[in-house]
């Protein structure tokens, strides 16, 4: 499999930066679910680039859904959602398109696809397919939403400046929900948009940390070996363009303390067992424990900057430098975090459904 | 697919730490693979405890090929190592398993397993396991280097202490081959190791960072999306036990400086594409670049301790103090190092197979 | 996986009857291959109903590219295609929704999708997907060609009739590319439309068998167990509507007669190995052996018959008597042999790819 | 995947004919299930040959479950079954390693593997690695009965003479259980039983068909697409050696008759949907719709011969005269009949297992 992911609910996206449309599948979701244009709309919206911090780029992602839904609810079969193209700027790139973007896939995918790629704007590289992981991820986000089951994700650090850690879930989950730069501490949100605004300025990019946060999981839910859930998300999660690393819970900042630091005591709470502390992001063994999952995504600064780069030009095989023109991102990291939320959503529909039976995520399992 | 992992190339563990055996089924590598009995023995024995900063446990692992060698090769059908358990204790665990320990998984065990696991040294979630991983990982290893890729694993941290980075590649990987605790600076060792003994001596344990890298690499690996060579690995390098993060080239130290800093600039050497740096660990939008494969895994605190925790006892559903009993490791990072490795080369020819055929790793493939 | 074939190269497939659109996912096909508009519209216009002998519903069939075909030639990334529907008429299908068709899937899915299945017009059990397979089929079977690997099928048998053999394959499979029904023999197709005329006439339906022949596989495709080549073929193609059976070779004509008279017998001929007759149809022990692959397909007759029949309203729970309107075909076994093509061509694409690389397909394979 | 099949169970078999051992991993099966010692013994004295019908090679089958079983049920990770080879014969094989047996494996095997393969006994091609189906069947039986659903297979036809069809399912099923040579009408057993002895007589072979039945399937299980119920179990059942044909319910005995003779009319029954016949053999659109499935597979006759045949010394490049040695079975159909009902029992815990649920094939499903 290449563009598909999932074996119980699986999704695959197809297009192209510059070509006709973008698009996915979804496959194996329960029906039943509702297909909330609404939040669509708004998942879309959270991804869409705005203002100084984003790319000039602006595609009104008026999608249309061809398959799978029918009266408002999914269908049990493939949901096709289809998004048009229409900001396309094909000229920009023709010129420059052996000048291998350094920190880009141009060489790469030359060396994979033999120069038959579209290398239009990243072509199938671009961040602009992560639209369609959104559009589908609404969807699951409604089902699992159906069952109690909800997810965030705030900008953690940007730019070197540090985000407040997750409190209370509950309130931070609903407070990150329509928020343009997905923070908990507004004025650490000021500080990091200044922070981007000034790489822009220079023509550089920032990178940053995503941290998402999953309650209501149930317990028992992954397996001990391959596809532990820290496996099968952190697979789905470095498709994310520019992440580079994954952690759950406490991650690389568990390396240099004692285990009796670390280790999670337990105790009954009205009959269920509870987690004193959750330095494992909610799962042993590969396993939820019951405790809100956490993670947190390491994501790289855009490698699109305006500053002149060393580097080669691939057809002619030569030192070449590169002046990057067209429209660009000085940060993604406000935008990836709605993709973060979608790919989370989808992979925990698999799993779920794996685990349950296909029917469980619908909202009244019959 | 549970205990089973990869496409073209695929591994399946099965065994319990307590039961008869434990051990691997290795299918789809290339017929005319030599299987090299040292090979296997010498990485069994980089896996086996040792000294005082091990388990007191010692299993001798005296394996069995029981199927797809033929005449000192491979013959491309399913190769099956089983590895009997001689030392085991049972009666070390059945007083107590119900006292979930922090940190493992005998309480998730218990909720998806509902009674029925083999609680008994913590049974099928046991980094026993691993020993097949690591016999089927060193016949993996013997096809990679058959084509000029080879790979290591050097503990770049433990208890606190820093070993220095990777520098020349070729030397460090040879170095570190036969190091059964894989160091590239000795006394960086020596300083982990006493940490080690002093954790041992308080009944607490360390953690640390395993880092790994890949030579040799075919330029053109990979997928775009989903099937990220990030992706692939991070998915298998997150089922050896106590890992808790995965990062690829810089990673988390990436966040906080501009993009300009962390692009790799390339040019042309001997008529190939060469990187001046290597932030990115080799890979670009999920596709090797032909540079050097690194990563990082954050390797959490061994959760056995032998300090008195706080849990629950899962069948009573009452609060309980657990003081552990019986062989445990204070750290398992410089035994999980060649896990890393075996984990890195399995996954390693799947990817190749799928890309390039079933037979290419064949040494000379026909 | 539910609507997704395939590992190295595959297929999903999305629509319903009635909905907005259907279309096709086909991902993992080599890059360079080139997108011959004029073979998907001719594959497209063999499958697409025609004369007296089919549904009078008529798709144009008016495809989008909207992903995956770059300069002509396909990309290596997912290849989509996007067939509108435009002779939709939901209101057929509204009255007698829960009136089980016997023969058909209305109760099936009402079962699985739990009501809220789109039922117009069989939903996403309509032939009408198989359009997808088709355009997706015709790209694939370019590919083939390039490699030397061609395929055909036609029409054995049909209300009792019977077609001659296949004999000189070459000149066969090049007889059957356009025919619009079928057959190698023009008197045994006049026969068998006539059949189909005289069901239609009386409100009745035809089956027949389809046989497809493939000729210029390379030796030594397929696997021994579970992913025997007749194994993944028999997977795929069970899913075209009707096919109720599948043999390869002899198949159930085989098993009256011995051994002596089944055993393909082998000599050599310039050098090669080639085998006297072919009774195990081109595949030993899952493998190919060189000679033609071909197989037989077992095609009910049409289930959408004019003419009375019991049955049950399943959201009543009643018995009821079903009088189907609607436009419906009284055979579909010469719109279907398209499609048996097209299936077969993406199963081998995948094979192939699979055995030999992502790259064997293109052309001219760097 | 090569060697494992499923995906929410799983099963992985390995072993060659002359290697230290044959066996199977069973992974995925729900927790809590008897292991039933005496029903596997059971299972693979069927498999066994026995008297002058089949082969001379006696194999005790003394097998040893290594993992995945505890305190007499299956924990729900691995259960895997080794049994050892005993009675080898390599050097009946090492003189005509070359000269390719029409029928059998040897030359495609050759291709594939490239002279790497174990050829002794055909290796890994060989029936006996079918005895690891049959042990890990016995157990998905164990399961599938625990729900209420059973399944049996008797000899439809071999050497030309047929059996009666099935008629009242339980007690059929339930005489079939622990009958040597499975046939529903005694004396078309003595007869068949005459023809394969005629035909070994004649160093000759003979081939049949098996029919298998399966009743108390939920209604609503498998997919309209490509994971058929038909597509999956044909894929398994494809790898039964000398199979070369599977029909569901009528199948090419269809063909020929209208529709109006094969559509299954509909009636209420007690409130529930049943039909009236089973032509489509339980199933609709892939799907269960609540009839006994039904399936035919075509046994070619034993390509092992003892008459001389025309052949290839496929490492010297020459024809050749082949009369083969060595311990061979006239006909297998009547042990293939226990390895039908295990692959189905596989097939049929996976396919329910993804519908329901992991847990839901344990016989108190929490």
């Amino acid at each position: 499999m290449k563009n598909t992911f999932g074996q119980s609910v699986s999704v695959t996206i197809f297009g192209e930066s510059h070509g006709e449309a973008i698009g996915v599948v979804l496959d194996g979701l329960a029906p039943g679910i509702p297909v909330d244009r609404d939040l669509i709309d708004a998942q879309l919206t959270l991804r869409r680039p705005a203002g100084r911090i984003s790319t000039a780029r602006q595609e009104p992602d008026h999608y249309q859904i061809v398959s799978g839904a029918f009266e408002g609810h999914t269908t049990g079969t493939p949901l096709t959602i289809v998004i048009p193209n229409t900001q396309t700027r094909s000229k920009d790139y023709a010129a420059t398109r052996a000048l291998a973007r350094p920190g880009h896939a141009d060489y790469t995918a030359h060396a994979k696809y033999h120069g038959f790629e579209d290398y239009r704007g990243g072509g199938h590289f671009s961040g602009r397919i992560t639209a369609g992981l959104v559009a589908a991820g609404a969807v699951a986000l409604t089902a699992l939403r159906g069952k109690g089951i909800d997810l965030g994700t705030h900008i953690a650090r940007c730019g070197g400046v540090a985000d407040r850690p997750f409190g209370d879930l509950a309130q931070d989950l609903a407070a990150l929900r329509t928020m343009p730069f997905a923070v908990l501490d507004e004025a650490a949100g000021a500080a990091m948009q200044a922070k981007i605004e000034a790489a822009a300025n220079e023509g550089d990019s920032v990178g940053g940390i995503l941290e998402t946060a999953v309650t209501g999981m149930p317990v028992g839910v992954g397996e001990p070996w391959f596809d532990t859930l820290e496996g099968v998300l952190a697979h789905a999660l470095f498709s994310i363009p520019a992440v580079k690393g994954v952690q759950f819970g406490g991650g690389f900042d568990m390396v240099d303390d004692p285990g009796s630091v670390y280790n999670d005591a337990m105790h009954m709470e009205d009959g269920r067992v509870v987690l004193d502390t959750d330095h494992n992001g909610g799962i042993n063994g590969g396993i939820t424990n019951g405790a809100p999952i956490w993670f947190r995504l390491a994501v790289k600064p855009t490698p699109s900057i305006y500053k002149p780069q060393r580097t080669v030009d691939f057809l002619k095989g030569e030192d070449a430098v590169l002046q990057i023109q067209g429209r660009h991102d000085p940060a993604i990291i406000h935008r990836a975090r709605v993709v973060a939320d979608s790919v989370t959503a989808l992979v925990l529909c698999d799993v779920l459904a794996g685990r349950f039976g296909t029917d469980w995520l619908a909202p009244e399992a019959p």
